[in-house]
């Protein structure tokens, strides 16, 4: 796994050192020395490689948030989320290649496409964790969108309970309340809010 | 690393297999297989096992919202974002615990601390990337916080350039032009948002 174009070494940042020290196909560990502004002799580090991510807040035309119930294997247990999933391809991510993917996982998560004439509107990137993976999800806001011919398509490793629409006070109650608790979805209610689609 | 007191076997979960394929001081790697509700024969899993943190979003006597500027290895930037830290401890994450070090990291970090009289308000936890690693945040709100005259305390590890308040719009909009985007301070907003709080 290289370098995501959009993470580079800016002037005063420098790889010295890169050691693979554990890979698969869903991760791999680096040990690197870099070289940073405040850091000119070098810091050693733990570097976590993961494919980039996109993450999509489908709203419907009555305003609802389609999210959908997912088993977590890590923490062990059942999460509502936006639908998301990463970017399958070496090839680069152009804009394109991440629309796609956005507009795939919508469907196949949801059971929901955009609607004719519907805008997918971009809301920018964020990481989940840049004290030790560099590993980020483009966020998308969908609307209108409305329920498939295509029905869902879960992917053979997921394993997704359904899909629900919520009103905007549902939803924002779930995030409240702590029911809500994955940096996709919160990351993306934040960028709703602060630009001011929701 | 064991498993995080939050994160149990629930009825219809069961771990078959645990592997640990990887581990140093900062994650360990495991190749599990677990039994969950949907998939009870079992699913194949890279699991990143990660300490719990906690940021802490400081509010000023005027209302304003102190963040760090921390120079991230793993994506190779200075990013602004609200003081966090690792709960560095092997005993039980402890409610005393997790307020201790989200209030310890709140003065190292930023020289700021809970004013006489402030209070620290619990804003929940959130996963960084449930379908990989059970790293967790807990999330807090400390208002009203003043200048500290313990002054900052960086970690040897640590890069940060400097602490600085900002305003409400001054920091929904740095959320909203994505200058903002890493997902404890996403979260953050998302849950101060939702409660109320800003």
């Amino acid at each position: 796994m290289r370098f995501h174009q959009l993470i580079q070494n800016a002037p005063g940042w420098k790889t010295l050192e890169d050691e693979t020290a554990f890979e698969n196909p869903f991760l791999e560990v680096h040990l690197v020395n870099v070289a940073t502004p405040q850091r000119p002799e070098g810091a050693h580090w733990s570097v976590i490689h993961r494919k980039g991510a996109c993450a999509v807040v489908p709203i419907t035309e009555e305003g609802n948030l389609v999210l959908v119930r997912q088993e977590r294997i890590p923490v062990r247990a059942d999460l509502w989320e936006f639908p998301a999933g990463q970017i399958d391809t070496s090839a680069p991510h152009t804009p394109e290649i991440i629309r796609e993917t956005a507009l795939r996982e919508l469907q196949e998560e949801t059971g929901y496409e955009l609607a004719p004439g519907g805008e997918l509107i971009p809301m920018g990137k964020f990481f989940s964790s840049p004290g030790v993976t560099d590993e980020h999800t483009y966020l998308f806001c969908a609307r209108p969108v409305v329920l498939s011919p295509k029905g869902t398509h879960y992917d053979a490793s997921e394993a997704i309970a359904g899909a629900r629409a919520f009103t905007p006070k549902e939803f924002r109650d779930m995030i409240a309340c702590g029911e809500i608790c994955d940096a996709n979805t919160l990351s993306c209610f934040a960028r709703l809010t602060a630009l001011g689609l929701l």
